[in-house]
């Protein structure tokens, strides 16, 4: 580390000032002291969100009225009536619990953290209905060093690419889904690894067949989030960039539509 | 700047990469080449949404419902029906014009921006439906140097502080609410100095008593954004901090509920 960007760094982790302060109303908490970001170029991960945007369900997830119109009224408003599981959206640990936290009561400082990359979207070209496994975290740490803390880790299958396709979804005649997902061993393994959030550009972070959403159950309960929809994976290096979850600050919420950027 | 993030910059602003690739469905542009953007804390600017949170117009805006409850379906779901304008949120081009951009269509290098904050919170003390005026701008300038190209001002009036009290619409008896915004002239001059985003920690960009929305009639349409009801704007330095704004990608919204973060 450079002598300016070393002192920028002493200067801001010995910073005690409250991230929510008088104008917040909510509990003070000293930001977390984090390594320097180091950034000069902004992605986009989000896919637009239309009313005919594919959800897990198959449901119609969204639906928005005009209010107010320009002609009339000399002023555009809508009005959104929206399921919190549809588009690139946060799952927080309440929506997997009877007791985990909701989405407003998320730290900002577990909302931007590194972002880690797998990619297996050669593989998921072949077999939709593959899983990110332990081997795939063993040859991603083997090349690229250990997968730190605090992080989001995510899945790179190739699936943003299908969004306005029936691929996305990818259901068979019985309707059941075929898309890459995360194993259950891996959610325990990132735990172990004490990883802050486990991402996928699929419509789930459970494989697209699941009946037991086991990989769900063994994350969110756990106090991690996960963030479901990616867009623009293969855009990003496998390492070095930090994810920014702008992730819905409605109280009691269980995931929600989030705008998601990398900085790189 | 050092050589080692000299050497980065010149990597990265030489980068072609597009942020909304295959996965994205979107048009390519390469993201913007930037200065480097160096932090090492994450500031919340963002106060928590409640149905009774309070809103410019005096209605209920928000309402939950529960979709799924954990207990009977292993899961929890909600749906929520919002209208745009209401906590922190943005204002698009298209709320105010006829023809401007919507919230979806803003570049997400134009919602990661440099962070100037203007500090009336003092005067407004004394004096609710006080302005942000261009000589308020001068002696900014004066002290800190010249507003640059590209950045987002917001006003830091106190008023965050008075999110939960009858203070914040601060409305009198004949329902006339009183608290600051920006004088149109500031909007102008801001204009002029190529200013990408207004912010308030007020419910709008115009004064309490306004009736011809003139701050936002000259902003919007000129293809920018405003930020409303931004919080903890107390805590943060009066230059070289980055706000980035989770605005919603909802094809065709006019603004909306917004995750702000400010990175310091």
């Amino acid at each position: 580390m450079c002598p300016p960007c070393f002192l920028m760094q002493l200067q801001q982790n010995t910073r005690t000032r409250a991230p929510e302060g008088r104008g917040g109303g909510v509990a003070k908490t000293a930001p977390r002291a984090r390594p320097d970001m180091h950034h000069s170029s902004v992605f986009d991960l989000t896919h637009t969100l239309t009313a005919d945007f594919p959800s897990y369900n198959g449901t119609r997830d969204l639906e928005i009225d005009t209010m107010k119109n320009f002609a009339e009224h000399g002023v555009n408003v809508k009005r959104w009536t929206v399921r919190e599981h549809v588009g690139t959206h946060i799952d927080a640990p309440l929506h997997f619990s009877a007791d985990g936290i909701s989405c407003d009561l998320i730290p900002a400082d577990d909302l931007v953290v590194p972002l880690v990359v797998i990619d297996i979207a050669l593989r998921a070209q072949d077999k939709a209905s593959t899983a990110v496994t332990p081997d795939d975290i063993a040859a991603f740490e083997a090349r690229h060093g250990p997968i730190p803390e605090g992080c989001c880790v995510a899945m790179h299958s190739g699936w943003g690419r299908h969004v306005r396709t029936a691929k996305y979804r990818n259901a068979d005649e019985e309707g059941r889904m075929h898309f890459p997902g995360w194993h259950v061993e891996c959610a325990h393994a990132l735990l172990e690894r004490k990883v802050t959030g486990l991402g996928v550009d699929t419509l789930s972070i459970d494989m697209g067949p699941t009946e037991t959403f086991e990989t769900h159950y063994a994350w969110l309960p756990a106090g991690r989030w996960a963030i479901e929809g990616l867009a623009n994976l293969d855009q990003l290096p496998a390492t070095g960039s930090t994810i920014v979850l702008g992730a819905p600050k409605i109280a009691g919420a269980t995931g929600g539509p989030t705008r998601v950027f990398a900085l790189v």
